[in-house]
């Protein structure tokens, strides 16, 4: 697919800061009030540069490339994930940065699926948004893009980029994108890691915890990956739940793994029609991914006999990945990998530092 | 049912603070370790007593009354809430306050479950339990319980109890049990209420936030109800989903509603298909009820094209509502109402100060 | 002092919000990096226009004026104070609600000391700034100035302000003014508010905490003070201070009054030539006024040996009042007092909401 | 001096954890209501060790010694102090680890002039203490204590310490001792660390955050200092602060230094005065540290106007250093050297992970 890029001259002539080729999704951020409604609509492109007149006077060279049809991101699909990593894929070379303006809905389910489709990423690839649109006067718009791109061109003293995974950037932090949650509807804090720490902080100056940041390595080839497989469900437990509710998700046709919810540090019921019902799953080749319903800590399976059995079944524990990596994870393994026991092993451990182990 | 009962014989002949009803369900609280094993088994109540020293200081009737058998809190179920209320009405009369001993996994559940349960509550009902189990030596159990005596027991200058609701302690926080969530799996700090501050504070002296606590009100009969009618599932959004694991949920036989599980602000993917397939169950009776997977802030159905849609075809905004308190009050709902636009009334107005309106 | 004043047109000829006297009196907001320098120089006015355009599109009534000689809040004095509140009694009827953009550095005091001279303000008197320049592409000026219009021209339906007291607003936050603390150098979250909550939260919409918002009062007529007796001192307490230290303070020529900074909840050394020092400047006239380090929880004298003291020879405790908000008291106090005896009273209670009693 | 020392029977003839020599100097922590009073007073050692039957369910070797006459940390003072390094210089071959039991008040001066006289630390010494006292039944002390010795008998993989330097541990928090600070009175959760990363996090497990902990180094000789010099004061900015008030602290007789409490990022007024009195100060051998008042952040002379003065006129920079760790820092450079620019250097610069560079 051609794209129309749109080139932003830089304040001067040879940036000292490097390239950003900056991705429109659609999203919050781009929408505008309609007249004499209260609706939401999109801004087309040129609006949204008429509000952000800060970024002529950044001293890095910005190009603006958008999506086809511009998307609000409770309608992000596996389409769109592709069609993010083509453009990454064919812009690589050319571009030191990438910041991918999205949607705040589902940014953490996308950063954890571009996490995966980016093998040995060695470049930053940085998702932000709003929670008001660009045109409300008090919009977190603004501040949000700004230093979403000065992350994106930071380089440490060697030269290299410091960041180089798919991260996104909200409210004055950089979380790493597989390990953030929308966490608030309302407040403009709306993202968080609960289970590891945020990469940069953004005040008066930016702050890096470096030794959580994936260290730049030159060596391993960059590769991209295109396939995904969504024949995945979560099934989320709660006490009162019915033999027919969970029967009604592990027999859905051509299901390949299942999300399961479970109570703290991963434990559900030990009734005997639920471990069955999980074990026969099990058994007929589905994959059981146990992913706690706490946003912190993690399943430690075998610690109580309520998350015993489920080990003991073979349910492959998620640690302390989110559910939005989880699911994720799941849709590029099965995308990549046929073999349950593969499919198992890589689900089981860390590949983009998405859980600890 | 009969119950034994163990009565603490307090410091005092005539203690000044009343008298406490302390139900103990099962949960890590009460387990220890095995012997040469690293996995936990309940403790027995005498055991527990000898863990709790500082019981017979407290200045006020201490009666226990264990369940027949305690269990984790994971297999904790419909019948052990009903259990609960009616020992809770049984002894309404007898007891100022009501303290029970619960495994966390699921206590935010039942904290929502009782309280709807619980109508016209005018004395406190406190849940409360431990991250780790009371015979390890830093363990959490101890100061959680004492802490939750001392609040069950708390009078204001008129002599009426100051909580007069279904509440958690855990960790120096007082937190409404309908809004709170067990959020974390590892630290002490494990329960939050996202969406109302919490009702107290533990420190050097115990600090109540008065305007947001239920005021007790002599007034209006306390009633309990015993029917909960569990013919409910979660339907979670993401990315990707498919017509078919949408279905298989909408489908289960007998299905009276569904918490729908959308993003940010209410939304759901616009796509065609699923707004025909939730628009085709509601038709056929199922109530759907729009819940955010964000913890904190409010569905506000009809503020983005992707919530308008939910708004036109009839789901159910559950505002501010948890899953935990949105799944049992569905359970409660059911239990209660037979009609269709009775059950979508109710739901939609806060019944306990479950959501804000 | 006549000042110039400059009139934004606001976007509708007849705005339905009402009119904001917004004043400048320096601070990082205003200023820019010097052309090849690193150092910060003030900006002039219009350039700070240039840099809000959102302003243009606010539906209310927008005057702007600067301070004759705008400075950095590090040099702000009792001089600016008395000039604020001239500038505010002087517009007090013009104007619905008044805007200070203040430095962040004494924006507490500043706050503080306003509270005290503005007695019975039933407008709102909002203090902002910004830890960058607004001249750097991410500050954080814009988002609180543009915010801090909209709070101060908020009204509640029956059309009254729903603030009418002097406030602080950054980084999302409304605070009640002589409640604040700059907390942070170099966060956007600069500031804080230990021990009282915040008055309001702006994310997608502004939540108000109404039950902590001082109600709008018609009724007392607004009255202003214009003088401050600065003949007072901090000392604060730490293990291995000397007598020779703690006479330099207590012996200052014409001194009124000392902030003693305990420790804990209101603790000093009891030994014995502190004790007298102390008691010998309270016989000669010098109020004592006990203030804790600790930036949460209150001075309770008495409760330990090493309060009891102080509160026998006569030290004022201020029970959860911050340093900022007591020493400026002092101020107030001392300037419009000379009874010793009145002036304890008056330190010991709430004037404006400062502390809790 | 002699000592008495009482010895815990560990649970195991030979404790396989290694051996704590726990020091008691008074504090909350060991406090009693006093009967018919509402003052406390201190318990005695015996009844301390009543309220924690656990300790002898743990398994390493614990000796109890207690200071000739406990006292309150608010009469904690230099002789105390060393005191403290002599008991551990004596016991330091003899025990693994060392944990203090001290009143929560000065514990952050305590703790940070330990870390100072204790160079070359190779061996856990943490202090500990209580909100309230091991009296109340729902103290804080026991977990604090219970998990401060766990914490202390920690051990890699290698069998060495995990922890070799001076920590707070408190309300299921390590910190570094010279880091922190106590910002509630009345919270459990009393100290706080803003400018540095907590230790390690005690939950259900212990986590360790190792890359901010100071690595064990078998090299170096561990080596005592004995002498403080307490010729130092604090001089707090404020607006509207006097000539007088200046003069008062910088002509204190035999003076060696001021911590002078700035503003923000370290400004101060640039009144001309004000600069004289500070650089005269300086040509008299007085040395000054600049402290910022705010508790996150630093000091970063030069970058406003403001600081730039202070730094041409010879005010060493403290950086990120807490008031606590600032005052009794001096104490100890001032102890060791006496020549002022080698005292300059030291205060400049870390000398235990005080502060950043």
């Amino acid at each position: 697919m051609d794209y129309t890029k749109i080139h932003i001259n830089p304040i001067s002539p040879e940036p000292t800061n490097g390239s950003v080729l900056v991705i429109y999704t659609g999203g919050t951020l781009g929408m505008i009030y309609e007249r004499k409604g209260k609706q939401l609509v999109p801004f087309d492109f040129q609006q949204i540069m008429e509000r952000l007149p800060e970024i002529s006077r950044l001293d890095f060279d910005i190009t603006f490339l958008s999506l086809a049809e511009p998307i609000d991101s409770s309608n992000i699909n596996l389409e769109i994930w592709v069609e993010l990593v083509e453009i990454i894929e064919a812009n690589y070379d050319q571009y030191d940065s990438f910041v991918i303006l999205h949607g705040t809905d589902t940014m953490a389910y996308t950063a954890s699926a571009l996490s995966y489709l980016l093998e040995n990423l060695n470049k930053p690839v940085i998702l932000t948004g709003a929670q008001l649109p660009i045109g409300v006067p008090r919009s977190d718009a603004r501040e949000n893009v700004i230093t979403a791109l000065e992350l994106a061109t930071a380089k440490n003293e060697a030269g290299h980029p410091i960041i180089t995974e798919v991260c996104i950037y909200f409210n004055s932090q950089l979380l790493r994108g597989n390990r953030s949650k929308k966490k608030e509807s309302s407040d403009f804090n709306a993202f968080h890691s609960e289970n590891y720490p945020p990469l940069a902080n953004a005040g008066v100056s930016i702050d890096y915890n470096l030794p959580y940041v994936k260290p730049y390595e030159p060596g391993p080839k960059f590769v991209v990956h295109k396939t995904l497989n969504n024949h995945v469900a979560f099934l989320k437990m709660f006490p009162g739940i019915t033999p027919v509710v969970v029967q009604s998700t592990l027999n859905i046709k051509g299901l390949k793994g299942v999300v399961l919810e479970t109570y703290g540090s991963g434990n559900a019921t030990t009734d005997i029609w639920f471990l069955n019902a999980i074990s026969k799953a099990i058994d007929r080749g589905i994959v059981i991914f146990n992913v706690s319903q706490c946003d912190g800590g993690r399943v430690s399976q075998g610690q109580y006999q309520t998350s015993k059995f489920l080990e003991q079944v073979g349910v492959v524990s998620g640690s302390d990945i989110t559910a939005e990596a989880a699911i994720t994870k799941m849709m590029y393994v099965f995308g990549k990998e046929t073999d349950a026991q593969k499919c198992i092993e890589m689900l089981a451990n860390p590949l983009r530092g998405e859980m600890s182990i």
